[in-house]
């Protein structure tokens, strides 16, 4: 079985390899440069990963899904996934529909391309697909992993990784052919336009297709994080705390619910959210190296580069997944250092292979640039470290969460607040870090926009490891709810046991995994900024009426186009005072001088804070409305807690879902009301203060939401394996108080964030135009 | 008696407009410039105040401090909190010296002017008195309000509020006091040099005063919040939780603790800390009057002003406060309405006085700075609305926490956070409406200083009314104090009803008076952070090497004022693009597409979590401390839960005390060390940054920790008045978990952030020529 795999997949690796040379000896078919050929290795790749992800899902099908009392659990489930599923892309539906029609406006008003409602619906279209059958072979594996479990901890682990890694090749494999066919569409859709403005909008029409992405995946994230979490909450306060039966009893009307919620919101969201993220990471280097070579006269391959990484990164991740094996203990550091194997694996891989495609596509001159892909790796790893430091109870900061418990659950609360708050320190600083070395890196003493090339090329490497990761991160869930159905279906302990530890890695995998999304998004939200800031110079200097300003005013000849002025002679800087005034007066002087740009940037970092409010009371009212269904149904339906009912589980079912689609509307329209409405009334300095805020403060909660959850979940499972007295004791009653107030941090706030922090920028940047327009006329 | 005091105040009001008037025909004392006379206001109203306080003091001090019992007991709390204080003034005393002898070293080198280690001193010096003065009245009324409520409510309000009066007007009284003569002696000292110098010295060397001031500030309220805190949560955590005994009952070894908590941190470190915020909105308002008016020649009116208008503040307040007064119902709603009144009375007094103080002073054609001060009156008012919707039970926030108790502590928790973000809203829309509006007003299409100075002036407009909200904010911890007597000397229940009462408006008045003192912070931090702006060009245009490079390349005649030819021709934005290059390389780039400002943006957005985390992190382990402590007696000490023994308080305050003392050095050290880091590594670009991110965050964090512990502790207040069954149910458990994990927000970490974005901003302004040169020889 294993030797037929490895022989499957490196016959894929070398299949790609040999591609990727003949066409680097221009043998392959097209282009007449053939350095830009290479851009083949990008379909070949995400091919290659979407053929073996269906190898494996045809794998894990082939194993049973054990006895006729799993099949039915792990069949109600994967109803009530897919009914909340069904219901939520009806909303999308609804909204992705109407987004198009205002950008089709836009279109006939001539603010953008043509394709670009088309490249939106797309990009929406797969995001949601990618959720959409993640949860499909998630909630065809738990059963599975579940029966597996029962022949040993590996074969379970098999399984359950399986199905994460399909997850993981599919959101890849999705991203770089979606990107892969629309750069091929609009390269030749634009074939006769001049070399500069064709790179240009190429590459601001693929940006609308993350804006579909990213505004699906807000919704998903939004709304499955509120139904996982209100599921979660609702159970356990009501079952384990008030009624005292354990986690996942079959007992517990909302225990199906619970494990719906695994599936939409840990496993849909999370694709959908991650899919968001490496698309997002891309268009947006592509975005900007359009700008930094455009300026040049230099061609497409700043925008075939990323492209390439990613199809890179595909390959590496595939080989790295066949190093995650383990033994018979269920030991987290086995465990662990099987994973971590994995990883370092694949980051090597992409280390070296790297180094090659720079100096193939871009030339020795742009090495600097693979300084700035290993920057990124770098900061990822280092954030990895960070996180699991914080998050694994193997450390002091989740164990003084665990040590706080034994006076009560204030303390464990502060402590975990506390410990979150802290945790954010060394991700800003490698954020940080790598933003200056990638920037100067990139930048190589020769200009700014190259520099900013630079942060995007960054967040590409720091994702170029996704497949594995996510594939790591993924897994969990589905653990999760293996440990779900061997409970529930009354199979012996030691399965719940195995299946246990393959989630309590989750835990520790799942932190590390949203470390790698928020450091990611950090730097993308600045290279989306950025490509924002740009297309605003832009359209400034080629609306008529400011180029009949400048050459009324004798400040540029008749004739000469204003945008090459720019960039030729870095034409803004050398505008006379008074013109420059105009900018200031209109608002678009970017300086912390500019008290617009101080008032964008207070409320930026405000909006973070309200968004998580929003949320974070959806999960509160959602949550209530379980309880007191739970609370009346051990009330009213007779000798259910005594085993001799059944709950009514649908009801349950039913009641999170129409509340979580309700409760995700309104703050996710809100991150995309907002950057339009400062853009408009404030002006484009407010907005991108608005931007930076949003960014620097989101960054800074989303860690600390993510870890302080991951802290608290775990410091309750140290206190259960016997710290402090163990199970049943106050301390451990107290941490779970912790890990109930860790669940929406972890799971529904905080990686929404992320999200929401590109999407903000991506408004921005598909409606600058008409942003710059609305100030203008001011 | 109510008679006499009117008598009282009205001559004194008398005497201070017949000065004024006098002064402003001329008559006056000094300058030749009349207008200039009018500074006498600024002395003749502090004394007004102190005199005032003084009368009140003895006022108080006549009263009975009850039973031998309440006598014992009040002087036992007051030796608690002055053995507290002589060791942390012992602290904070190495601290002054070390770091006057490093200031000293900067005066020697060149980099600061002589007064400004004395300056330095001196306001540490008053920073610290304020806390002691307040310390000192408050405990000696804490006994004779309870007294006095045996009498009546309206008896217990007198008293109580008088000492919130004493603190109130003893801060605006000496903080303009000190600043007036720091200015005569300046204004003596430098009467040899050139105007614009003069002015630009004076301001510049007043600032350090502000320095010291909130330096000590940072120290005495994150100590004080420290102790407070620790001994409140360690109290009720054993005392409330497990023993299941009454707030402050005398068998509980932690409850003086917990009361003289409320001294050294809500009294002492709250003194402090306005006295600081206080000092800090004039003196920033000085400097950047400096800068706009020097720029035009004009002269000391500038700095004049913000004093003049705190001398306003002061009258008005001092009449506000006799119309404070209850009716025998201990109705909150009917008390806060008598607070109102008095509040609202001294705006309107400010908003008229204001006007004929800039129209005499300033003149007609800077009317625009008093559409500043009501954007300033006006965003205070705003927030205070705001915080008291968001903290009172009255209102739908507070009460849905209350609702989300009878779910547990984890919703509590959750519900308390959401509304705590939920409510950074409005302060944050509050205080950047309050920035345009200001700027604008006060730019009028000239010149940006002016529009800087507008900023300055709205945060002076803002706190002008201190004299009275502080009041309103500072007799709460004496009810709290009262209340405490009442119980432990067993008077009967009605006098802690009374005095309950009195302290449950105290909760909201101090949500209130934090409002002001965040949303001021935020005005005075920004000021601030303009004037190290300004600082900086003025030092590199003034550095020597800088000239000379300038000059070597004919950009500047030789011997042409680098400086004077900044300001007269708005130098630095007319420099050819190589010369700005220099600025660029050398990090002197504000604008936000440099990266090495976002890289600061992101570590100040970081910053006052990392902060927030370590005071949390302090409080939760001198809370332990004490809860061990307090098991300890309980296990240990037989009889004493049964009432037949005496616990060991003074153990208990001496474990607080040392605990506070070692865990307030780090945070704050490290607010003090980081900006010169990061200004001297980093560049100053970086640091302008991480002052801004800093304020940012550190302003939306703020509220949201005021506000949500604010919430929690009335949510549970109404649960205790009976919602949701009341006393001793589910809800109320879940509810005092929620009020416990508010506690360290709302006292500690809350309201340090606001010393800590001025104190970083203060230490970069006074640092700034030091952390200029290091950049520039790099």
């Amino acid at each position: 079985m294993k030797r037929k795999l490895r022989g499957i997949v490196f016959a894929g690796v070398f299949l790609f390899t040999s591609i990727a040379f003949l066409v680097a000896l221009g043998a392959g078919p097209g282009e007449a440069d053939p350095k830009l050929n290479l851009i083949w290795i990008a379909p070949v790749g995400s091919i290659i990963a979407l053929l073996f992800a269906g190898y494996l899902v045809w794998r894990i099908m082939r194993q049973s899904e054990g006895t006729e009392r799993m099949q039915q659990i792990a069949k109600i489930i994967r109803q009530g996934a897919r009914a909340y599923l069904k219901r939520q892309y009806v909303v999308l539906g609804i909204f992705l529909i109407v987004m198009s029609a205002i950008l089709g406006v836009m279109v006939i008003n001539g603010y953008l391309a043509l394709p670009v409602p088309f490249a939106f619906l797309t990009g929406g279209f797969f995001s949601a697909l990618c959720g959409f059958v993640g949860m499909l072979v998630a909630t065809n594996s738990s059963a599975r992993t579940a029966h597996a479990c029962q022949t040993s901890l590996n074969g379970g682990l098999r399984v359950s990784f399986s199905s994460g890694v399909v997850m993981g090749l599919m959101v890849v494999g999705f991203g770089v052919l979606d990107l892969s066919i629309w750069y091929f569409i609009l390269n030749w859709l634009y074939r006769d336009l001049e070399a500069v403005e064709k790179i240009r909008t190429i590459a601001s029409t693929m940006v609308t297709f993350e804006l579909g992405a990213s505004s699906v995946a807000l919704f998903a994230r939004v709304g499955g994080g509120i139904y996982t979490k209100a599921a979660d909450v609702g159970a356990d306060i009501v079952g384990k705390v008030e009624a005292g039966i354990p986690e996942d009893d079959p007992r517990n009307p909302a225990a199906i619910a619970d494990n719906v919620g695994d599936n939409v919101g840990d496993v849909a969201g999370m694709g959908a959210d991650l899919y968001e993220s490496y698309v997002g990471s891309i268009v947006a280097t592509m975005a900007l190296g359009a700008a930094a070579f455009a300026a040049k006269g230099l061609g497409l391959e700043s925008i075939t580069v990323p492209l390439m990484l990613s199809a890179l990164g595909i390959v590496a991740s595939i080989v790295g997944t066949f190093f995650v094996r383990a033994g018979e203990k269920a030991d987290q550091a086995v465990l662990l250092r099987a994973i971590r194997t994995g990883i370092y694996l694949s980051a090597g891989l992409i280390a070296i292979g790297s180094f090659f495609i720079i100096r193939a596509t871009l030339g020795i001159e742009h090495l600097g640039l693979y300084g700035s892909i290993m920057a990124g790796l770098a900061a990822g790893l280092v954030i990895g470290y960070s996180t699991e430091f914080f998050t694994s109870q193997r450390y002091w900061p989740t164990r003084s969460i665990a040590e706080q418990a034994q006076t009560g659950e204030a303390t464990v609360v502060i402590a975990g607040l506390s410990v979150g708050m802290l945790s954010t320190l060394v991700p800003v600083l490698a954020v940080a870090g790598a933003t200056i070395a990638a920037y100067a890196f990139a930048y190589g003493f020769r200009d700014a926009s190259m520099g900013l090339y630079g942060i995007g090329v960054a967040a590409v490497g720091m994702l170029s490891t996704l497949g594995i990761t996510l594939a790591t991160d993924s897994y969990g869930p589905v653990a999760d709810n293996a440990a779900g159905n061997a409970e529930m279906a009354g199979l012996p302990p030691i399965v719940r046991e195995r299946a246990s530890a393959l989630d309590a890695l989750g835990n520790t995998t799942a932190a590390t995994g949203k470390g790698f999304a928020i450091g990611s998004a950090a730097l993308t939200a600045l290279a989306l900024i950025s490509a924002f800031k740009e297309e605003v110079l832009k359209f400034i200097l080629n609306t008529p009426r400011f180029a009949d300003f400048l050459q009324a005013n004798g400040i540029i000849p008749e004739g000469f186009s204003a945008m090459s002025a720019l960039q030729k002679l870095q034409f803004f800087e050398r505008l006379p005072q008074d013109v420059q005034g105009l900018f200031l007066s209109r608002n678009f002087n970017l300086s912390l001088e500019n008290p617009m740009v101080i008032v964008g940037l207070l409320i930026g970092a405000m909006f973070p804070f309200l968004f998580s409010s929003l949320t974070m009371r959806a999960v509160g009212r959602a949550a209530s409305k379980i309880v007191l269904e739970v609370r009346r149904q051990f009330r009213e339906i007779k000798g259910l807690l005594e085993g001799k009912a059944e709950p009514d589980s649908a009801r349950a079912v039913d009641i999170v879902t129409r509340a979580a689609q309700r409760e995700m509307i309104l703050p996710a329209l809100m991150a995309i009301i907002t950057p339009l409405l400062v853009g408009v009334f404030l002006g484009v300095s407010a907005l991108v203060g608005l931007l930076i805020g949003a960014l620097a403060s989101g960054f800074v909660v989303a860690v600390m939401m993510a870890n302080a959850g991951g802290a608290w979940d775990n410091a309750k499972k140290y206190i259960e394996e016997g710290a402090y007295g163990g199970k049943g004791t106050f301390a451990h009653k107290a941490s779970i108080t912790g890990d109930t107030v860790g669940d929406p941090f972890k799971d529904t706030s905080g990686p929404s964030l992320n999200i929401l922090i590109k999407l903000m920028s991506m408004v921005s940047l598909v409606f600058a135009a008409f942003i710059v327009a609305s100030a203008l006329l001011k």
